[in-house]
């Protein structure tokens, strides 16, 4: 079970995330390609810090809106989704390859993450992209219950899906995330974050916010570095999974 | 003797060139890469343009400057010019897989381009971005009449040169482009301009605007495609260079 | 009956629009603010332009979004419209007073205009930036059959509206623009299209495309020059309304 | 004597500067106006918070550079400076205005400001700007032991200079500020700040790096507010100029 964390979204002479402390405990870094967030400098100091620690390499491509952070929908046709993840993730190879390094796999961030997950569409589209590319064939998405629909149309690309959970999210009984709005959405104690991270690793299982066993196959696990409390938790699971 | 021309500077809803009516006569296409000009979109509209009419793509990478085309220079660190270039290639090349072609070679524009030509540091910076991208190691520049220290550079990180002349500029006795504020600078009759291009196919040589005969190694000619007028003429050229 | 029109479009080294051709015959120039369209200088050479020739000017804001000219809704609070607006408004007003005009009014722009006009809420925080500016506070929308909540609404700020028609759109029963995906939604023939015109101006009615006479209060009506055929259908109007 | 700040530096989602704990201490805010850094939300949120501790506003202009944070000098013609200034004054007073208050001074930031500084063309230009904007002819500049250059332009066009010093600055023996490269340009004790702020404040001199004493007629101090050190500093010149 793999420890995955966005990383790069610092701008220009803005900083964001804590990257140095983060990248030690991580397995797979979601590197921002100047879209939502970054710019060809702070890609490279983040690819660079991403070698150093032997952390694999996703570009996390956004719609392109610095003030919203890539979190606004912004509409778009399927061709120019393609279009979109394609320039972010070969900016990101490009930058790679002054490093030794290359992008694994892609990871769509904010709205676009949220429009393919909604429309099949907009997944196939981004799909497409990733299927395109010479160096990966690697999607990662959000993990849920049914995963058939996603799973055949990225079979019939060629692409192999990364299906991740979130550490510190409660779960639906329908093996949904529990929208933000609602009361109890996001775990606040660490022992249940941890046991919530051990128990998809080892059992392949969620337990719901009501109680239910839920089967939940999952790759990697999203943490986020945005402070002290946060960097810690994710050395804990990191120690959790591995000790 | 191939020719080449800058393509793909629309940007969103506003059209420059006529790359329709050039594609079908020139060899190579110079495709801006979003920073000076264009956007994914354009990008990929250009790269099917190309493809349709087996042209080779290389990159025409940039400052970060739509508003002045690219044409000041903004100052970057040798480090930030690596990342610079980088960034553009790579994201041309990932569009280009979408429609069956790559990048083929890399040639700087505007500021960037002038810079590199006056600039050693510069130049190797450039040349180091070309060196590590996995899919050519080409870089397009300005003919001159000593090559020796660019030879040198780009030999040691295993980067051929590209040696371009301009069809319709006149050269001094050193083997420059005259300056444009100088009278005749710039070729205005169509035979003058044929005569230049065939001079420089057949004889590997140019004469200088004194009448001064120069040896000029040359891999491909410049063409621009703005208006009716100069697309007639590149049609001129190609069909002058292989009758 | 004053006409309206789209000005300053173009952006950097891309131009847009036949301004020097239209502005000798509108009355209100409707000027892009550098959101969806042109920079410091285009707006300064567009107010030259307007000053020269007596033309009224109005900012024309729209969201932030060059690659799709304004026309994608991108979702905003209340709070970000008002800012937006102001922001846009305020730049042209400055670049205005180095030429001796101001900003007399505010048209917003594309999915701006069109959020506005679907959208109370928008509507209300289109109508307080207006009010909070010193230099004018009149706002151009859309002439609609009923106008008591835009007139309430307005009339609780201060703000007066300037409501304008379209020359060459059919209209429904309703009093609304045919959708153009409709057949018979642009009106093609330049007699119609003055005829509409002319009777907006004299019995303050229009003709919906089923044949009803509809009371329709319009100051203004909107034309656009992007060819030599609208330019001189522009001209036809403006002789037909003064002659 | 009065104390300004560079204000607003936030972008979007990244945060810059601890605007909120500074505010209460100084008397004029240099607020960024969208080019370097900042938004049209942002800067109506350092608005508020200026207006709240009745902070006097100033328009801190720049280049269009946020990944260079408007430090790179960029080419641009004098026309071009006078609507670059424009743009943003004009652009941050329309927001200034939905809070009760106004722009009222220009402060250039970063490269511009050295620019400005070191030529008289650009310097013209700017005072320029400032002269044709209808709510402030204030331009704050650095003090120069010998101003009458500046004052000669500025007073032709009815522009006043506001004339600003540096808290923590060493100065050369001919009123300048020595380079930041030198062995200490930067003053890093609390006293020997205080001291020359008092010293400016109450005699209108300042003691050079090498003793000597010279004239400085300074209207206000520049501030930085960057970490709870420099905020604690920052009040403590407060306390020091009022007590």
């Amino acid at each position: 079970m793999k420890l995955n964390c966005d990383m790069g979204e610092s701008f220009g002479p803005w900083s964001m995330g804590m990257d140095e402390e983060v990248m030690p405990w991580i397995d797979m870094a979601n590197v921002a390609c100047g879209f939502h967030a970054s710019d060809p400098d702070t890609m490279a100091k983040t690819v660079r810090l991403a070698v150093q620690h032997s952390v694999t390499i996703g570009a996390h491509p956004s719609y392109d809106d610095k003030v919203g952070f890539g979190r606004r929908s912004i509409p778009h046709s399927l061709n120019q989704i393609k279009h979109l993840v394609a320039y972010q993730a070969g900016a990101l190879d490009a930058i790679c390859r002054q490093y030794g390094a290359q992008v694994s796999y892609i990871k769509p961030h904010g709205a676009l993450y949220n429009d393919m997950m909604a429309n099949k569409g907009i997944f196939e589209a981004v799909v497409g992209a990733v299927a395109s590319l010479p160096y990966t064939n690697n999607l990662m998405m959000l993990a849920k219950s049914d995963m058939s629909e996603f799973d055949s149309i990225s079979a019939s690309y060629g692409v192999t899906l990364i299906k991740e959970a979130f550490a510190d999210r409660a779960y639906t009984d329908e093996g949904s995330l529990m929208p933000r709005s609602r009361e109890g959405a996001v775990l606040k104690d660490n022992t249940a974050i941890e046991a919530q991270v051990l128990q998809l690793a080892k059992e392949g299982t969620i337990t719901s916010h009501s109680g239910k066993t839920l089967t939940l196959n999952v790759d990697t696990i999203c943490v986020h570095g945005d402070n002290d409390h946060s960097v810690a938790m994710i050395e804990q699971l990191k120690k959790a999974l591995t000790g």
